[in-house]
């Protein structure tokens, strides 16, 4: 239907030209962002002080929004929305080099803007430089399992039931927030552009490379597991490298 | 089975009488209406004060409202409830301009209707005026982004799993009440009524125009932006002027 | 496969024995008053006064066990629990009056045994006299809003999505509870059972009758109304006398 | 497709070996534990001492936990997770005995393994001994309850709805924290595992004998009665031992 050049598309899924895909990937990053940010400053400003309040809200908000991001732009783009899914996927063949890097650069540009647009709408600066550290060992470790995981929830899904991947990546992550100390980042855009922001969702910049760093590590190890867990494949009538039907 | 005359069905619809339509349609609106005005007094009286709570139990009344409204009134009307969705689908000549205005006026009259009987149902009277402004242009980028985002919930749904539309929207207003500045209404029917509640969901009417010209806005940029991206059609087994299966 | 009588099963349903469908009938109803009611206890326990924190826990557990209990429990007895259904099933000739009569007693009984067992597990009397009134004109239009929303909901579901009826029940009482200025008994064998329990959730047996009056109204009312807007039938394969698939 | 032997396959199931079963069992049962006692860390340091609110983010992370675990580890071990659905599947024959005494021994030490990495996650030592004294017969007349609830959930989905089994089973224990006065533990490695934080989900360990034995009672309860209830069996394209499609 196009004479653009589709990229790394696995041969049972019809083409679906690069452009869309990289808007997808833009949009749904981008409203990842808001639903992450936007939540957490409406939470925090009316919650009182009572963070397992705004917790729960921001929680709540991202998990709805990541059920219906991964619906709407999986069967374009495959919703990675996440540096570390990409390195995944590219590590197990099933999206290209040059592909997975158009992903994470857009991924990275879309936080980025998601935080503005939530700032703009609440009334902000479009970027600030979040003073909230989160270090430490047994802070990288939860990134690391919080990462691990989300690769298991995602590997597990597009096995056995590629339909419901959305609802488990987004039950996931409500799941995750709650369970991991460091509320579950598990994801190096986000991490970046959440470093812009000084609310609620906020992590200081000299905080970041040990988070990004544990996603990355997950990401390896995930790989390295998964593959034997979850063998065989998905039926050819579902996509094998996206992360939603 | 009725020589009552169908407006605007789509070739591969079943043909559904008018009058049925216009009922599914009112009854939802009302319905909706009573769910966020309802459950808006019930939080407020509730909570104490604490303003994070109120919204949330008014978000979980919503959302869940949403995905039941969708569900039955879907496959009879289209479940628009909302001028906005509407013009979207008039815009995209899925629903016929005389239709599409029979649901607009019955849209705004039963969201009004709607407000009367949750206010009867708390003892209040049944209409007043709301004294809560939500001014200023981070509130109106916030209805803009609350309803563009509605419109690609609907548009990738409908293209990519129409029997998911009606939980895709709940979770996406469920998650949207949190991430916008205006908790986001996304409906100029629930707009207008929402002016005659001096309640939780309450809305100035000095505030409501700029709310409205926001919807409408983003129902002019949907159109033009979501043709190309979920370009395809859905199956033909499945409703394309829809917004569930 | 049993010689056992089936009574009143729908031609295209295959025969279940009176026996299991009883014991079903009976065990869920049993879990959705332990459910009500216990999860009242526990946030009232909890919740350090604050009452939209105690009625969103309700609101939760109930909504969450309403889904398990119609659907396991549907494909016996069709997952009543509630003699307002069973009585709007009985007008519609999709249950005949003996086993109608059958199904109400047990709701009855069961739904007394299952605030019984609550009471057990939380260490109280078995059985208390509420004293909390729930009176007037807008508590009783309360209980005919939600009861008639029940009802279309139902009859929704089962004409156009059956196998989502168990998800769209337990959806619509999680919002009902907050936009009913009553929480939405919208059943007489559980308000006559939440008459005895001086809890969270119990109910004045001087405010019961007013409910139940409204509950059987609204009964009424969905038989007459429901039948014109969701005229047709579920395809064969499903059960139309079933509130579950 | 391997040589490995796998052990009490269904005949209507394709044969996956042993080794993956067993990893599966593990890191489902460790990342339950992660959950329930990770999110009840969290939980507790957020509430500023509101128990209601720490329960119901207890809750939300614990059940969501569940479906997504369930779904992916389900069609590969049956997504046991629990001595005491084991001992329920091994009665009904549908799990030999010696891969059963394997699962509870993995499903014991595992649960042990998740709740030292929630420990390691929050800077806590890895270990601890509870102090939280749960005694007395309305305890264990919850578990009795809680664990013949679950068992009720299981063998309903398994018959009728295979596909829904892990969303059903995390629902139910959405509702049953809240309804059963023992916030429903029904799992005898979970009470094991639970002994060992002193947070807010522990047991102390005098309390757990009385737990544990409640709990096996419910599933030998739940042996006898829910053939009957329940007879009948799973289409063959189903498994009749997973408790997940």
């Amino acid at each position: 239907m196009t004479v653009e050049v589709a990229a790394s598309v696995h041969p049972s899924e019809p083409a679906v030209p690069i452009a869309r895909r990289i808007v997808a990937e833009g949009l749904g990053t981008a409203f990842l962002l808001m639903a992450v940010v936007g939540s957490g400053v409406m939470a925090e400003r009316l919650s009182g002080g009572n963070l397992a309040l705004a917790l729960l809200a921001n929680t709540i908000a991202t998990g709805a929004a990541l059920v219906v991001l991964i619906s709407i732009f999986g069967p374009i783009s495959g919703a990675h929305f996440n540096p570390a899914v990409t390195l995944f996927f590219a590590l197990r063949r099933e999206i290209q080099p040059a592909t997975a890097t158009f992903y994470v650069i857009v991924q990275i540009a879309a936080a980025i803007a998601g935080v503005a647009i939530a700032h703009a709408m609440f009334g902000m600066a479009l970027a600030e430089v979040s003073t909230k550290l989160r270090d430490g060992p047994a802070q990288a470790l939860s990134e690391f399992v919080a990462t691990f995981g989300l690769l298991v929830t995602i590997a597990g899904s597009v096995r056995f039931s590629p339909a419901l991947t959305p609802a488990l990546v987004g039950l996931y992550i409500t799941a995750a927030y709650w369970f991991t100390a460091s509320t579950s980042f598990a994801n190096p855009a986000v991490t970046i552009a959440r470093s812009l922001t000084n609310s609620f969702a906020g992590i200081a910049p000299s905080s970041a490379p040990a988070f990004i760093g544990a996603q990355i590590a997950a990401a390896l190890a995930g790989y390295l597991m998964l593959g034997w867990l979850f063998e065989g494949r998905a039926t050819p009538s579902t996509s094998t490298h996206s992360t939603s039907l």
